[in-house]
């Protein structure tokens, strides 16, 4: 083994398990062979060796190794805290009494749009440092707390600043369309002519984020406003999404299948029409327990029928500080599994091939074949039912970015 | 500030939190000295120079300081690993077809029998240390899974091994009354007889445990079975506690108040007379959100009867292999807030005040206040909120036991 080749290595008897024939599943004993980033071969241990005696050779002894995981569905920047808001509701306050006092995503907006990059910075990076210590690669963030042209461009340049500085790769998503901001009280097509007319293409043309989200919910934008905005995104060549059916059937999920979206987010009253659409679609249903457990919902989403339709089915952490103050992507995982009922299988496939699938990335990150990055994790066990099953141990024993070694 | 007075310290302009006045709550800056591992004073800090100048003094700068978390109900100690059947029931086999695999709770006995000392030390070891980086410094710990004289005893010495190699303290509980071993099948009253002539009294001599718990449920022991086992313990000296209403109302925790029980745990099908009942008798209230969690449980436990008749509410993992696989008492916090209804006050009483209570040791830990044992925890935040609400993100910066710094 020479130093020289570090850009080349091998990790040797591997338990893979990633996406493969149509599901997540394991296979036993394999050689992962890494150059310069990418994974060039994934070939049977027993056939003896099959690499060139210069390159490095990592050991794995039969330990499982997956695809880095990828948490598709983020809102990781903001400013302020809302812990004390709840802290009141839990003492019985109303969310009326606490919206007067100013709390609620409005103070999430103030504390964001005041906010320096730096501050916001140093509030995301505990909680992207939690996430990457558990095997996150690629990670989804969302716009939606700054809903000015300048505010919405601080969040995505602190995006920038993470991805520069931490080995993760980071996936930039405006969601101007979020809440209505102070300025547009009562005004909300106004403000979706400003997201329409100036902010989306703004940040079109400085290249600030790949594809476009709105919150359609009976709380939130209505379908014809919902429909303004991914026409323009459409018109500018961005592919869209949608927080849709979270907690009203309003029909938006169907809204982002007519425009071939990316994903519908959410999906607690998404009925079987909706599941047809996207199923039609190709649209990736990205299930996110933690909001589901925090708001105490009790309609699941139609697994059962997602499930019957082959829809892709991913699963995220939706990390925000108002409905899932939790940067844990592996609770999330377990989440999904006990209040959703998904498979282990389903569940890991959730996090890799199918939130690669969500970002627009399948051909890329999240399955180990040739030719994909090397975003690779190895771990202190032989069952991937382990990692989903078991919270507060940390199974994560090497992190592999890009083909670099990024576990401290 | 010597060396040689690192026995004597101060913790100077913390924001203390802890039971105090009956209730719950923050003051502002405060001194804490620590003298030999015990809390010597606590006092304002405006009040100028308390200290003799050959103090060290630790400027928390306004910080967080709270007494050391108390998980009052954990089954720590256990072999073998439930992930894989966990498995396969989210993917539809039944619990009688796992049953008759050989699953189920009859499976961690049987490893946890097959298991050396050493390796079930090992396989507690990271359980122990997630807990710990969270803050915990006392944590009980229940036998169960031996269900025999030599595994119970092992089981024990584990939990002895574990407290000399750690900066924590264990608190043995004997919980021989936790399922039928399978030599005894359908035999539970000889079993009984085992636990009562054999097991509790040997144990008891060689001062093994501190005190004895029973599984008392449909499909546990019944109510004669657990009277026998408490009417032993308390013949011998010993206090009791028991698994009660968790599935079914069966009258367990009225038998545990009757013998003037430590505490009565999970409290799910508790009813009004149950409530009274640990009233009258001053037992603790232990409410366990995980196994609520994970087993899909909507009864709740009655919180507002439990409130307005002033019983203390303590809340702990119950960390164990089968129905609540993860070791972090800060998620339990939030669970406790989200599933139940607890306040934060409430919440952080129940893991320090009212777990110090239900493990008969109030007088000693669970509180900051002079006379108390020196295990403290410095945060990295002024809100005891925060610690609830976010959680993937670690405030803790500092942790000291019997007065000794122990982070890494
Ligand atoms: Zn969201
Ligand atoms: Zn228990």
């Amino acid at each position: 083994m020479h130093l020289s080749t570090h850009n080349s290595f091998v990790l040797e008897r591997a338990k893979i398990a990633t996406w493969q024939e149509g599901r997540f599943s394991v296979r036993d004993l394999h050689d992962v062979h890494i150059e310069n980033g990418l994974i060039r071969s994934v070939l049977p241990s027993a056939t003896g060796p099959s690499h060139p005696d210069d390159v490095a050779r990592i050991d794995v002894q039969g330990q499982l190794v997956t695809p880095g995981l990828i948490d598709c569905h983020t809102h990781l920047v903001f400013g302020g805290n809302r812990a004390a808001e709840w802290s009141q509701r839990q003492r019985g306050v109303s969310y009326q009494d606490i919206a007067e006092q100013g709390g609620g995503i409005n103070s999430t907006v103030r504390a964001t749009r005041q906010a320096t990059e730096d501050e916001l910075l140093r509030a995301a990076v505990p909680r992207l440092r939690n996430l990457m210590s558990e095997g996150v690669t690629t990670l989804e963030s969302k716009t939606g707390y700054g809903l000015s042209l300048e505010h919405e461009r601080k969040q995505l340049q602190v995006m920038d600043l993470l991805q520069t500085k931490f080995p993760v790769e980071i996936v930039k998503t405006l969601l101007c369309a979020h809440t209505l901001p102070p300025e547009y009280k009562n005004r909300p097509d106004d403000f979706i002519n400003l997201i329409c007319t100036e902010i989306i293409p703004t940040l079109a043309r400085e290249k600030a984020f790949e594809s476009v989200d709105v919150f359609c919910e009976t709380v939130g934008f209505n379908l014809e406003q919902t429909r303004r905005v991914f026409v323009t995104a459409r018109a500018l060549g961005f592919p869209v999404k949608g927080h849709t059916e979270q907690l009203s059937n309003s029909g938006g999920t169907q809204l982002v299948t007519a425009f071939h979206g990316l994903s519908a987010d959410h999906l607690e009253y998404l009925d079987s029409e909706g599941v047809n659409a996207l199923q039609r679609a190709g649209t990736v249903a990205v299930l996110l327990p933690f909001a589901f457990y925090f708001l105490g919902e009790t309609q699941k989403p139609p697994v059962d029928l997602l499930r019957e339709h082959h829809v892709p089915i991913a699963v995220a952490t939706d990390f925000n500080p108002g409905t899932a103050p939790f940067a844990s992507l592996r609770w999330a995982m377990n989440m999904a599994c006990v209040q959703f009922g998904l498979t282990v299988e389903e569940v890991w496939a959730g996090v890799t091939y199918h939130a690669a699938l969500a970002l627009n990335r399948a051909d890329r990150i999240g399955r180990i074949a040739p030719g994909y990055q090397a975003d690779l994790l190895v771990w202190q066990t032989q069952d991937p039912a382990d990692i989903v099953y078991e919270q507060g141990q940390n199974f994560l024993k090497q992190r592999y970015f890009k083909g670099k070694s990024t576990l401290a």
